[in-house]
């Protein structure tokens, strides 16, 4: 059985690694810490129309997020970036050069969704390191698939060894979850090893 | 007797459902999500003035919250919307026409207001739904008080049959707390069906 | 041993205190509760030289927080004000006037950080009471130190007695954790009794 004492501990534990940024890994990919999306490739972002200001019914503004979206924080329902199709492309110069380890993949809880699942949610998907910010292929560093049924906040580790050191990286979205037009990327993340 | 076990289970459920924007409900008057402030009718916000930014003690901005706020997430102290009074409207146009179940009202907990009251807070409100945007009368949904002394956030549930599918709902404020000169609304959110 | 009733008691609990602002303490150094930054006096912000915005590898634009950013809560790694070597002033005019009791100031957590610790972390500091805005000098209301081995956010109260009644506050950082460039602060709070 536990004692009261240790329960505060757990709790106590949760929440200071909640508050680390939810999982506790420093993220390459954060723009606040000097990271930005330097390409797109051919992806195409996706217009919803969605009136966010609008005067007497006439919108004045449609609420579009850019791809920067993907490397900020706020995961509220809407802050993603939305792509045509399923295929899209994202070139993140990160904070700094490391040694990639893993991913980080977010999208919202199915219970914020309106029909309780997430079909515009990425599904199969690749990570390159790329050598340069110019370079049109990188190296496959790995392929994984985000689980539409699993937790918002899915970590991905590579399992290859000495895989390089890079500023570059690249995530390339392959399917979804089943939505007919578009994908939304909510929080893409970078984890490694600071490169000496 | 709790195993350290079932502990854990608890915490991360806890922690699932505070990560899901607190109540793990969909929104359907988020801003971010689609939704927008289209009318405040004769309601009169309140300008506070406490300088945000001033150069050498003079103000330069006067920090004025518009309707917006009640709409964004942040809910820390002064990320609200202050109307003179105690008689305030809004007129949302949700992200998506709905069948209205329920609303959510918050308030800053006591704790964070410097006399440990919250006369601001409103007390007795009104929830309208809307066939169109210009309507100046829409449908009773429910009438309901937010409580002083309960959660920060609270969730007022309709209790009518066939309410019928909107996308305009109305929040009509009738009274706070105390407070002589205004009343504050720090979110509001709007849940229900998808309607088909 | 522990009921599985009284664990949710202390989760909750835990988890309301969390959603007060971490700590459940009235923050008068709030911005958004209208505090501000009055003065830096000989304080150089340090511009931290990573492209946030950048096209075909060309930086735009350059991401170098202000020192409003202190009385900000978004505390995500790069959310902060960096000042040039280790002697920082910020001269802060309080949301209202009050008998100041403690103070707080917040880091990242280690964890968060590339190399696992925080040498640009205030160290020893000042804190000083005002009794106009252009004051130079001010009355010592108390001298602490930051613990690198601590909480990320850490309170320290005031010991003296009739401090006096101020609305502006003035934090004096005097050594840092060893970073031999910049000090980072990422949140600073005033916390006290409201004067009458
Ligand atoms: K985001
Ligand atoms: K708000
Ligand atoms: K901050």
């Amino acid at each position: 059985a536990v004692t009261e004492e240790e329960v505060h501990l757990i709790v106590n534990r949760a929440l200071k690694r909640y508050s680390e940024d939810r999982i506790g890994m420093v993220d390459y990919a954060l723009e606040s810490a000097g990271a930005s999306v330097i390409n797109t490739r051919c992806s195409e972002t996706y217009e919803r129309k969605t009136a966010l200001l609008s005067l007497f019914g006439i919108p004045l503004w449609y609420n579009s997020q850019s791809p920067r979206a993907i490397l900020q924080p706020d995961v509220h329902p809407g802050n993603c970036w939305a792509f045509r199709g399923t295929l899209g492309f994202a070139v993140i110069r990160l904070s700094s050069r490391i040694c990639p380890t893993a991913v980080t993949l977010e999208h919202i809880s199915k219970s914020l969704s309106p029909m309780g699942t997430i079909p515009s949610a990425p599904k199969d998907f690749a990570i390159y390191g790329l050598e340069e910010e110019g370079q049109e292929e990188g190296i496959l560093l790995g392929r994984f698939m985000y689980d539409q049924e699993g937790d918002p906040i899915q970590t991905f580790h590579f399992t290859g060894e000495d895989l390089g050191v890079f500023q570059v990286v690249e995530l390339k979205v392959l399917s979804n979850w089943g939505h007919p037009e578009y994908t939304c990327i909510y929080r893409f993340r970078v984890h490694g090893e600071p490169a000496h």
